[in-house]
């Protein structure tokens, strides 16, 4: 399938940093020790052609792709034309077969304060053949890619940079929040998401990109009197919600070779009840662990993680939550957040009482793995300060930017991998083999 | 101070149950022992006085007030007409002047499902003279009713019935959420909304009623396609959230007499970065203690409660606002939900630090006392399921259907009673001495 695409060269911009690793290790969990410079990254200068506007009158930009149905046989295609709404069609065709086809979409603009945007496009082409991505299927390798709090600084160049050129490149990305970081800015400047849309193209544009929410997406501004949440991410970045039963974009979940996604909102109510809870509750019931052995949540806030500034931030969704991954076996959870990576044990802390005193964390082979990649380089640095001494449950831990790969080989097995940015392309940072949580579970090696 | 009143004159319902009360200890807390039916109750015939609609074409029915502004010197005069819009005007007067004076509102109609609404009309009369309430003060008395999951049944309409004969009756009743349960007929018969505010109208009319949300009152049904949250509520129960710089109805503050009031809601998000977490997180540091002794919170779920049904369902929300009434010195927490009475102790549980095992309440002298009172008599019943044997947190707990009354005497001292409905009017089934906790924290008496 051919989708429009853009023409930017850009030049990377190298991202080199200072650093001494050593691993040591500490309680059972490893942490990097780093000589790092702990000072803020400005974002990379409007004249930078990583945010070149491509040439022509009206040209398409910002061009993304990501999954349009359940299934995996429809691909979203979304654009911006920044003058006037242009064509609303696709054009696509097979690679085999030159006759082509066309699909339609819709435009729309939204203002946000002072701004006001492009005409945004979002064309669902629908019953595709598959190919890329092959079709859902239990012993059907795939590879994901792990990115989060991107934003768009030397070190998010940095990253992307990486991604591309990482040996064992996924085939589609999950990022886990925080996209552009434009509400650095002055009354949330969304014209920091134009450029945020046009820097990640040269991946985006070609992989498909699933996306939660991050904090930094709210766009919560009283002072400026916009007090409607997630306005500028649910008019960029559309998502194949109602395929699956959900009401909002912002959860919803896919299939995808042989995993099941589910994407959590960790900034809307999560309690008994609620909306969330609901679609939550039965969507882990769908699940068909004979079809897609792979179960896989991703949020934004971490369960568990051990970095200071967002410790514990994830307690209001883990007490409700928790216990359900347990039951229904989540194989891994993914998150972002703590600018940093980490890595727990598998573990669970689901029987509390509050009078019973068992409220700390419990080895357990039917409990995910929570990962924590939101690494990616945005303007706010690298996030230094952890608990110490290294609680049980972190298995490694290490405020560097990087990106993870999680490779699916079979039903059975699957590889994680963390890339460090300054490393080289092909150098696994940290890496853990996956056994499934219901086709093989037995306990997993230590790397 | 006149507002436009019906003409209800209900034949009440005596609400009798069988009940054999004996109080028993139980690692210091009492729990009272009953004999109880257990079946639900239904909800009153439509044929009931209690709903009946008032004499005359297009006459105003459930009427009800709140306050209208932050300081209390408005109110919203809310009403309905059902078979056109009518007059959008309040005629009001002081009690020692006969010149009348006119405030115009607006009105308001919404649809869901198959049900479309009468003529919703809300009021504000502002620049008010204090009379009834007293103006703002630090020993200014004041007496609130506590009333919450109340329906409309036999048993309901024994609450108001109780309430309205108590001696020590309240001026204002805070209303913990879940109003009508109306969500509990076919496609959420919103006619129960109607029924409900008829059947209120006999004390919401004259005593203003402040609300939150509760879970019966989101009426978010997807199987019709009716997915706005709280969309009959917010429509028919206008609050005055602006002026306490909230952007939406379902968290605010007013002050009132001496006390100084904060409504949260349950069953929105909570977490840090999200607007409710930014709103309270505000609003605590504006309370001036010197001002408005009495720092009240009330929301549905509660935090401290040990009925089955809802056990620990307030831990979301628990986990991040907890630690911020106790630095702030919250005097008590009002929930609902729980269908039946409880009283905590002064204790809290914010020591928790994943890892370090303190995750058991601890009494606290600047915690809130955390009272439940969802005991309204709604037709799902009583809730008689009880985490056994009774948490050291619990003070006094029943199963039984009542009302409360905060009962504020001056800065330093306020009474709490609990009076269930099949006894005397006067009773006070249990109770409890409140020392403020700024101006005079010292243990209070157990009663």
């Amino acid at each position: 399938m051919g989708v429009l695409g853009s023409s930017s060269s850009s030049s990377l911009v190298v991202f080199l940093c200072l650093v001494l690793n050593i691993a040591v290790l500490c309680n059972g969990g490893t942490t990097s020790r780093y000589i790092r410079k702990l000072e803020e990254i400005e974002d990379m200068p409007l004249n930078s052609d990583v945010f070149k506007v491509p040439p022509g009158y009206n040209a398409p930009q910002q061009v993304h792709i990501t999954q349009g149905d359940h299934e995996g046989s429809a691909v979203i295609v979304s654009w911006i034309t920044p003058s006037k709404p242009g064509s609303n069609q696709v054009v696509y065709w097979s690679e085999n077969n030159n006759k082509k086809k066309t699909a339609k979409g819709i435009v729309l603009t939204y203002k946000y304060y002072n701004y006001t945007s492009g005409y945004i496009h979002h064309c669902n082409i629908s019953n595709l053949e598959f190919i890329t991505p092959p079709k859902v299927g239990r012993d059907v390798p795939y590879t994901f890619g792990l990115i989060g709090d991107l934003g768009q600084t030397s070190a998010s160049n940095g990253t992307i940079n990486h991604y591309e050129n990482n040996p064992h490149n996924g085939e589609t990305v999950l990022y886990v929040g925080d996209l552009s970081y434009a509400d650095k800015y002055p009354y949330y400047d969304n014209n920091g998401w134009d450029t945020w849309g046009r820097f990640v193209e040269r991946n985006a544009a070609y992989q498909p990109w699933l996306f939660t929410v991050g904090n930094h997406d709210i766009d919560f501004n009283q002072a400026i009197g916009e007090t409607t949440l997630f306005k500028p991410y649910t008019h960029r970045d559309h998502v194949p919600f109602k395929a699956s039963g959900s009401t909002t974009p912002l959860w919803y979940s896919i299939k995808r070779a042989s995993a099941y996604i589910i994407v959590l909102s960790s900034y809307s109510a999560v309690g008994r009840s609620t909306p969330q809870y609901y679609w939550l509750q039965a969507e882990l019931e769908k699940v068909n662990r004979s079809e897609t052995p792979w179960l896989i949540v991703f949020m934004h806030v971490p369960f568990y993680n051990s970095y200071v500034k967002h410790y514990m931030e994830g307690e209001t969704m883990r007490v409700v939550y928790e216990s359900w991954f347990v039951n229904h076996k989540v194989d891994v959870v993914f998150s972002g957040h703590a600018h940093a990576y980490e890595r727990s044990e598998r573990v669970s802390n689901t029987a509390y009482r509050i009078t019973n005193g068992d409220c700390t964390p419990v080895k357990n082979q039917s409990a995910p793995v929570y990962i924590t990649i939101g690494d990616g380089g945005n303007q706010e640095g690298i996030d230094n300060d952890m608990i110490e001494p290294q609680p049980d449950y972190s298995a490694f831990r290490e405020p560097s930017f990087g990106h993870g790969i999680f490779d699916i080989k079979n039903r059975t097995h699957a590889h994680f991998s963390w890339h460090r940015n300054q490393d080289g392309y092909a150098k696994e940072a940290d890496k853990k083999w996956f056994y499934n949580r219901v086709w093989h579970q037995v306990d997993e090696p230590s790397d």
